[in-house]
C-alpha cells in the first residue's frame, strides 16, 4: 500500500499544484509543457519541470523556496477562475455533510455557475459517483468545464444545458443543490428526480429568497424544512496576543435544507395541474 | 444502476433508521429482531418488521404516521451514544474538507472519545480509505466501537489504545486529527506519521489551548498554521415573520490547522532529543 | 462635593436595592414599610431595616452576607415587571448613542410596552429632559408607570394613550424611539414631531419589519437610514481556560436608523395627502 | 422651552458640524473664521458662513445640496483625530449603561488615548458631572485636549499625567473606565479611587488580557467580574433583497466589567504590601 501511496505523491504532468512561499504567497498552477509562471521573487518557473517531483517536497528556488503542495477541494474553490458568485468552502462543507454526500452519491446542481460548488461536489462522490450539473448559460458551462478538467474531476461530472424549469434528465437521484436567484421555481422538478428521503439544499443570498423558498418547499410537502446561515471567524494564535481577526466576512449565503419523503400521487398530481 | 440503488434504498437487519414523525420528533435505531422501539405516540413499534421497507417512505401508525428516513453522518453525531463531549457536525465537516479528506484517504484521529468524530471520518474515507484512531481510555474506545458497528462504519475504521504521547503505527497518512487536551504533545508524533504535505486540524475548546498548539506547530516547522471558530446561527423562515433564532450555540471548538512541509533531518533529530 | 456624594450612597425609604449574595444570585428591592424579602438562605429580610446603611456595603445575614448595590439601568431592565417583550440592554445601549440622547433631550417613545426603554430613556435625559411615551394598551401603561416609579424615574417621564397614528403632543423633539410592530406606520406622525436635524430608531424582530421600515423612511426623504443587530458573546476569563460562553442570545432586534432633514413643504403636504 | 431650543438649534461660531452629502459623503468641522473646507465637488466653503444657519437644514450649493447635522457622539468618536488605536462607538455604549455613569457622575479613565472614550464619557456626565483622564503620553494628552475643546466637551474633563501606577488624585468616583494594556497593574489604584458600589471597565484587545485582568479583579475581591465582547452587523434593507452586509468588523474588544465592594482593611493592607 506505501507504494501506491508514495506513486501518488509524485507530480505528473496534468496536476495541479498549489506553491506556497514563505512570505505565505500561494499559486494554483498546472503542470503543463511550455507554460511559465511568473513568480513574485525570481525568475520564472518552467512548470512542467515540476513533474516528477513529490507533493510536500520543497523547490528549491534563487531567493528562497517553495512547498508544493497538493490543493484541496478548499483551495480550488478559492481559486477557480470565474465570472459568478462565490461559493465559500465553509457552506459547501456544511451542504455536504448535511446532505448526506459521499462517494457513490449521485446528485444534481442547478446553477453550474463557475464550477465552484461543483468541484466540491465531485471531489465527494468521486470515483463511483456523478454530479449532473445544469445552467442556463453556456458561457458559464464553458467556464465550469474549464474548472473541472483542470482538477482532474471532469470524470464525475456531467454537464447540461437547461432552459426555464423543466424537469432533469436524472431520477432517484440522492441529493439535490440550488445555487439560483429562484428557488421555488424548481420545487417541481426537485420532486421528480430526488428519491423519496433524499435532502436537497438551496443557497440563497437574501433572507426574502430564503422565506420563499423555505414556504414552497414546506407546500410541496417536503419535510425538516430549516435555514441556516455559517459564520467563520479568524483566530490570530500567537503567544500572549491572541485575538479574533479584526475584519471577517460577515455574510454569504442564507441555505435551506428539507427532505423529500414519499408524495402521494394525488399531491404530485396537483403539483403538475399547478 | 437503478436495481442498485432500489435495493440500496431497502432496509435490511441491521441498518440504522431516522424515524422523523409529524410533530418533528426523531429517534435513531437499528433494524434488529426483538427490539421495540417504545415512541412518544401510541404502542411500541417491532423494529425488525421494518425490515424489507423502504428509506423514504411511511410507516402508518395508529395515530398518524412516520417517515423512515436514512440518517445522514449529521444525524449521526447529534445522536450518538456518548460519555465524553460533543463534536459538532459543523466543525467535522470544516475539518474533513479542509484537510482534503476524501474516499481513499488514510487518516489518524487522535481522541477517540465516543466515535462521533471517528464517524464522519470513517463515512468520509470509505469504501476504500481507513481511520486509524487512538484513545488512552478502553471505556470510551467501547462505546466508540459500539457506535462505529451500529452505523455499520466499522470496516473502515481500526482502533488502539495509546498511553503517553508515543508514536503512531501508521505513517504517510494523509491527515491528522488531534481531539485531545494538550495537541502540542502530539506535535512529534503527528510530523513522524504524516506524509510531507499532510495536513493536521487540531480541536481546542480554550484560547489557551489553540494559541499553545499553534505556537507548538509553528515551532516545529509546520507552515500555513491558522486557527477559526464556526458559528451557525438558525434562520426561522416563515412568511413575513422572517428572523434568526433567538438562541444559538455560541461556541463549540476553536480549530487549528497545519500542513506539514518536508521536514530536515536536522530539524527531525533536533525534535527527538528535545 | 463629598459631602454630597456620601450622602447620596445612603439608602432611603423609596431606594431601589440590587442584593447581591455570594453564589451569584441578585434580587432587585425596594426600601418600605412593611414589605420583608424571602431570601433563598436563611430568614426573610426586613426591608425598612435597609434604609440608612449605604450602597456598596455588606449586610451580614445568619447565613453568609450580601452586598448592597445601586441597580443600574441595565440591572433594572433585565428585572423589570413585564408582561411584554423585553428590550435588551445592548440594543438601548447603542439606540442611546446613535440618536445622541444625553442629558436634557426631549424624546419621544412610541410602544410604552413595559416601560423596559422608557427607564433607559428617562435615565439618560435626567435631570432636565423629558420622555414622553405613547402606548395604545392601559394596561402596559399602568405596568410601564409602576416600573418607573419604583425607579424613581417618574418626573422625567410623561406617559400618553394613543390609538392609531395619530400626532404626538409634542413637537421639535430630539430623537424618537419606535417600538411598535408596524413602525411604516408613524412615519408620517414621526415626521411632524422630529426637528429637523433629528434622529429616529426603530426596532424590528424581523428582517420583514425592518425592510419596510427601512423603505418607508427613506421615500419619506428621511437620510441616513442604515439598519444593524447587536451581538452580545459572553467570555468566561478563567487562568488557563478562557473561552466564549457555550450558549448565546442568536437574535434580539434589527434596529433602524434614520435623520430627519428639513422637508419640503411639498413633500410634506403630499404626505398629509397619502 | 421651544425657544430656548430654536436657539440650541442655531449654528453659532465654535460649532462643530456633520455635512452629509447626497452621496453619502460625510465631513466633521467647525465653525471659525477664516477656515475652508475643500469638498469633493464643487468650491470650498467658508466655514464662518455656516453660523446662523440651522442644524438641520439645507446648505444649497453650485453643485446639490449638503445637509448640515449636529454630531452625535458615535459621529466625532469615528471622525476623531488620533495616533492611537480606536474605541468603537457600540463598545462604549455597552460600557456607559454597564457602570451606570450618566449625567452627575464623576468617572475615571485610565489611558486618555486620542480622548475618543473621554468624549463618550464628558457628553454623559455633562453638565454637573467630570470625567478625570489619566494617560502617561504628554503627545496624546495634546491630541485629546484638541479633540475635546473642539467638541465643547473641555469643561467636563480634567486631564492628569500619571507616570507608573500610582494613585489617582479622585476618590470616591462612581466608575472607572481602563484602556490600557496592562489593567491588572491598575487594581490596586482602582481599589483606592472608587467608591464601595463603584463599577469598573476595562478594555483587553487580547483574550490573554482579559482572562489576567480578570483573575487580578478577582483576587483584589471585586464581584461581578464578568466580560464579553460585542459584534455589530449591519443589514442592508432593500426591497426585495434584504441580507446582512458581506463585511463586518470581527473584532475589537473584550470588555472587562466588575463591582467594588466595601473591603477589609485586612484586604486593603494586604494588597498595599504586595
Amino acid at each position: 500500500m506505501n507504494i501506491t501511496l508514495e506513486s501518488q505523491n509524485t507530480i505528473s504532468e496534468g496536476d495541479q499544484i498549489l506553491l506556497w512561499f514563505e512570505d505565505e504567497v500561494t499559486y494554483l498552477v498546472q503542470v503543463e509543457p511550455g507554460r511559465k509562471l511568473g513568480i513574485h521573487k525570481g525568475k520564472p518557473l518552467n512548470l512542467i519541470e515540476l513533474a516528477g517531483k513529490s507533493y510536500g517536497s520543497w523547490l528549491e528556488l534563487e531567493h528562497g523556496r517553495a512547498l508544493l503542495l497538493r490543493p484541496t477541494v478548499d483551495d480550488l474553490m478559492m481559486k477557480v477562475k470565474r465570472e459568478s458568485g462565490i461559493i465559500y468552502p465553509k457552506d459547501a462543507a456544511v451542504i455536504l455533510m448535511k446532505l448526506g454526500i459521499r462517494s457513490g452519491s449521485r446528485v444534481i446542481e442547478i446553477g453550474t455557475g463557475s464550477g465552484s460548488l461543483t468541484m466540491a461536489l465531485a471531489s465527494q462522490v468521486a470515483p463511483s459517483g456523478k454530479v449532473y450539473t445544469y445552467d442556463v448559460r453556456e458561457d458559464f458551462q464553458k467556464i465550469a468545464e474549464f474548472n473541472l478538467k483542470r482538477a482532474n474531476l471532469l470524470p464525475h461530472t456531467e454537464f447540461f444545458l437547461r432552459s426555464g424549469n423543466e424537469k432533469f434528465h436524472q431520477t432517484e437521484v440522492d441529493a439535490i443543490i440550488s445555487d439560483v436567484p429562484e428557488p421555488w421555481r424548481e420545487v417541481h422538478a426537485i420532486a421528480s428526480s430526488l428519491k423519496d428521503g433524499g435532502r436537497v439544499a438551496a443557497l440563497n443570498p437574501t433572507y426574502n429568497q430564503v422565506e420563499q423558498a423555505s414556504e414552497a418547499f414546506q407546500q410541496a410537502g417536503f419535510i425538516m424544512v430549516e435555514a441556516m446561515e455559517i459564520l467563520v471567524r479568524g483566530i490570530l494564535a500567537r503567544r500572549g496576543r491572541t485575538r479574533p481577526e479584526q475584519r471577517m466576512i460577515g455574510h454569504t449565503e442564507f441555505i435551506l435544507f428539507a427532505v423529500k419523503p414519499q408524495l402521494s400521487s394525488n399531491k404530485l398530481n396537483n403539483e403538475e395541474g399547478s
